[in-house]
C-alpha cells in the first residue's frame, strides 16, 4: 500500500496506526525495492525508530503536533541534518558531519516528522547521473538531481521527501518517477544549511505523493528565515485552508512557442488528453504568448548557473579536480571562463523576464505545460530540463503532477506554473486538476 | 627571531621582507619545535605557500591590504575554514570539511592574512587536556582550550592566532605559554561558523605576541555580523588610532576578596612587583570591592556552561558516548540533569552581575588581576580558570599580558579587565602597562 501523508496523518491521529507501524511499512518497501533502485545514501534505522517511538509516545498522550507528526521522510543529501554527514555526492565529503540542521530540516523535526535518512543526489545537485535507477525501469534514469527522493517516494519507502531545484531538479525526477513535486517561489524556502549550486536559482522544495501532501510540507518548511538573506520576509499563507475551499474550475494558460516544439509525441498526446479532460470539466483553456526575452532563457540560465556554481566550487575545483564528475566540471569551467559583464547581462535579463512573466498571467490561475519533454531517458543522462529551467530562472512556483503513462509504461506528468508568492492559488489549482484527472498511483514492479 | 605582526607588517610593506620569506621563517620554527610541542592539528603548507605567493604578488604591485597582509596565522580547530576539516578535537569529526569560512576567518582572509593550518584545541573547547605540551616545559600543560594557538605563538610558528574563551580558554593558555590574548566583549566578535560550547559565553578572540598585535587582529575580526544574532550591531571603534594617541598613566583597580586568596605565592609576588612598577610610573592603583553577587560566579558559570553545552551536545552524547572525553562528559551530564529553573536563576544572576560590574569601574580605566592562579600545572589538567570565568560569564573584555617568569622558569601574566564595548581604552591601557613593564619575549628552548 502506498500511503499519502494526508491519509496516514488521519490514521495516526485517530490511533488506528502508530508512527512505529508506519515506519516499519516504509522499511518493508525499502526491503522490496532498494537493492534495485538505490534511492538512499543511508537509512539511519536506529534513529528513525527512536523518533517514531517518541512520536508514538506523544500521540498516545494526546499531543498531536500537526499533519507531519510521525510521518517518515527522506532528506536529499545536500541538506544538513544534525550529526549526519552531508556528502552531496562527493567522496571527499562522505564524512562531513553536520553540526546543525538546515532550517527546513529543523522545521520538519519540530513538526514531529520522522527523518529516515539521506536520499541520493547527483553530485553537488548538478547533471552527472547518480547511481539511483528509475523504479519503473532500471535501464532508465530517475531524473536528477533529486533522484533518490523521487525514487524512494515512488516505491513508498517514505511518504514525503525534501528536494531542491536549480534547473529541473525537483520537477524532472518527480515526473520521471511518477510522484508530485513543488518548486516554490524563489525565496519562499530558506536555503540555510543547504549545499549551494547557484544561489539565485536554488529552490528547496517538497516532493510527495499528492498535491495535498506538497501543501502540508511546504506549509511547514516555508517562510521567513533571518539566517538566509535571500529568503523572503513575507509571512507564509495558509495553504491548507485554501485547498479546502470549494473551488470553481480554474483558468489555465497553454504556452505558445518554445514549448510545443521540444515535447515528444507521447507527451504531446498526453497534453492533448489532459487538456480535453480539463476542458470537459469546464476549466478555461487559453493560449498564452511568451514574453520576447523567453528565447534566451535556456542560454542565460546555463550561464547564471555556471558562474554562480563556480563562485562556490571554483576554489575547490582547483584543489581537488579529481573530485568533480565530468558534467559539473564542464559547467564550472564555463563559469570560470565567463567574463563578468556577460553574467551581469544575464542577471538583468533574469530580472526583466521575471517581471515580464507577470503580464502573461492576466486573469489566469496557472500556466499548464508538460513537466518534461518525454518519459525518462536512459542512464547516460538525468534528462532534459528545458521545461523546468525557465521557472528556476524566473523564480515562479511550479507543481508537477503525474497524469499518465507512456506507451512503454513510464510515468508522464504535467507542470503547473503559478504567480510569484501565490503558491496557495497554484496548489489549489493543481489539486483541482489532480481530482479531475484522477490518476491512480500504483507501486512499481519489484523485478 | 620572534616576529611581531607590527614589525613584520612594516617590513612587508616596505619590501624588506616578503610574505613567502616570513612564512618560511614560521616553517623553520615549526621544524624546531613542533615535534615536541604538538601545537598543530595540521599545517597546510601547500595552501599557505599559495596564499603567501599571492600576497607577495599583490605587495609587489603596490597593493597593501593592511597590517595583516601576508601575516601567517594559526586557526584554532573549532573555526570553520573553507575546505579544511573542523574536528574540534573529535575523531568523529576528523573529516568534517567546512563548506564555508567562519565570519572571522573570512575577514582575516580578506585582510590578506596567510592561513597556515589548524591549531590544537581541547575536545570541543572544554577541559580535557589536549596532546599539546607547554613550550617551556614539556611536563606542563599549555593550558586550554586554545592550547595549540598559544603554544604555536610562543614558539614563533605563527605571528597571530585565533582563540576562543568560554571559561578561561584564551587567557589561561596565553598566560601559561607567555603570549598575549584578548577576550573581547561578549557579542563583539561573530561566532558564526564556530563550534559552540556555551552560546551565551563563547568569545572568539585574538592571540598574539603583543598588545598592538591583538588590536590589529581584533580590528579585523570584530564588528556586526547578521549571520550571528548574538553579535552586536555597534560599529567597531578604531582601536589602532586609539593606541597611537599619547597617553596618561592609567587608573587601575585591584580587586579585593576572592582573587587574592586563590593566587599562589609566585603570582602574589609577581603582582606586587607589577603593581610597584606601575605605581612608580604614576599609574593610579585603587582597591575595588566586588559586587555582592560575585561569590556565586564560579558555581553559576559552571551551571550555565553545563546547560548550554548540553543543549548542543546532549543529543550527540546519547548517540556517541564513546566520543566524549571524561571532563566534558561530566559537564554535559551535569547540564542534562540541571532543572531549568536553576539555569534561569543563573541567567538572571549573570545579567545582574554584568550590570553590577559597571558600577565597580568608577573612573578606572581597567581592573588589574593575575591572569592565572599560578604557573602552568602538570599535564593532567588545563589549569584553573577561576580568574577568567567571571569575565566570560559577565562578558567584560580582558587582555592577558605576560610579565614575568616563575622561579621554575614558567611564564606568568597579568590580566586587565575593561568596560563592556570599550576595548579601545582597555587595549590602550594594556599597551601602556606593556611598555612600562618592558617584558622581553624570548624563544623557548628546543630540548
Amino acid at each position: 500500500m502506498l500511503w499519502t501523508i494526508h491519509a496516514a496523518a488521519e490514521a495516526l491521529r485517530s490511533g488506528r496506526l502508530t508512527p512505529r507501524q508506519l515506519l516499519e511499512a516504509c522499511f518493508e518497501q525499502i526491503e522490496r525495492h532498494e537493492s534495485r533502485v538505490r534511492a538512499w545514501v543511508f537509512v539511519d534505522r536506529e534513529l528513525a525508530i527512536q523518533q517514531a517511538e517518541a512520536a508514538t509516545a506523544e500521540l498516545r498522550q494526546g499531543h498531536w503536533r500537526g499533519p507531519l507528526h510521525g510521518i517518515p521522510l527522506g532528506i536529499k543529501d545536500i541538506f544538513d541534518v544534525f550529526d549526519w554527514p552531508t556528502a552531496a555526492g562527493s567522496p571527499l565529503w562522505s564524512r562531513s558531519i553536520a553540526r546543525r540542521d538546515a532550517i527546513v530540516v529543523e522545521r520538519l523535526r519540530q513538526a514531529g516528522a520522522v527523518l529516515m535518512g539521506k536520499t541520493v543526489t547527483t553530485q553537488y545537485a548538478s547533471f552527472d547521473p547518480s547511481p539511483t535507477r528509475n523504479p519503473w525501469n532500471s535501464a532508465r534514469t530517475p531524473g536528477g538531481s533529486s533522484s533518490g527522493s523521487a525514487a524512494a517516494l515512488a516505491c513508498g519507502m517514505c511518504l514525503g521527501a525534501l528536494g531542491s531545484q536549480t534547473g529541473g531538479s525537483i520537477t524532472r525526477p518527480a515526473s520521471y518517477c511518477g510522484v508530485a513535486g513543488c518548486k516554490p517561489t524563489y525565496g519562499r524556502v530558506s536555503a540555510a544549511g543547504v549545499v549551494p549550486l547557484a544561489f539565485s536559482m536554488d529552490h528547496p522544495g517538497p516532493m510527495a505523493g499528492c498535491v495535498h501532501d506538497l501543501a502540508t510540507m511546504l506549509q511547514v518548511i516555508g517562510g521567513p528565515d533571518p539566517r538566509d538573506t535571500t529568503c523572503t520576509t513575507l509571512p507564509m499563507p495558509d495553504l491548507l485552508a485554501r485547498l479546502d475551499l470549494p473551488r470553481q474550475p480554474p483558468r489555465l494558460g497553454r504556452l505558445r512557442g518554445l514549448f510545443q516544439d521540444l515535447a515528444q509525441p507521447a507527451v504531446q498526446s498526453m497534453m492533448d488528453a489532459v487538456s480535453s479532460r480539463l476542458a470537459e470539466q469546464r476549466a478555461v483553456m487559453q493560449e498564452v504568448t511568451l514574453p520576447a526575452g523567453f528565447a534566451q532563457v535556456l542560454d542565460c540560465h546555463r550561464k547564471v548557473m555556471a558562474v554562480e556554481a563556480a563562485s562556490f566550487h571554483g576554489p575547490r575545483l582547483k584543489r581537488h579536480p579529481e573530485d568533480y564528475q565530468p558534467k559539473i566540471r564542464t559547467l564550472l569551467e564555463e563559469g570560470l571562463a565567463c567574463p563578468a559583464p556577460e553574467y551581469t547581462r544575464c542577471k538583468e535579463h533574469q530580472a526583466q523576464l521575471r517581471a515580464a512573466m507577470e503580464t502573461c498571467f492576466g486573469d489566469l490561475d496557472a500556466l499548464l505545460t508538460p513537466a518534461t519533454t518525454g518519459p525518462a531517458p536512459d542512464l547516460s543522462t538525468t534528462g532534459d530540463p528545458a521545461f523546468n529551467s525557465p521557472w528556476s530562472y524566473t523564480g515562479l512556483p511550479t507543481v508537477c503532477l503525474p497524469t499518465a503513462r507512456s506507451p512503454d509504461g513510464l510515468p508522464l506528468a504535467i507542470q503547473l506554473v503559478g504567480r510569484p508568492w501565490d503558491e496557495g492559488r497554484l496548489l489549489a489549482t493543481a489539486a483541482w486538476c489532480e481530482r479531475v484527472l484522477a490518476w491512480t498511483r500504483t507501486e512499481p514492479p519489484t523485478n
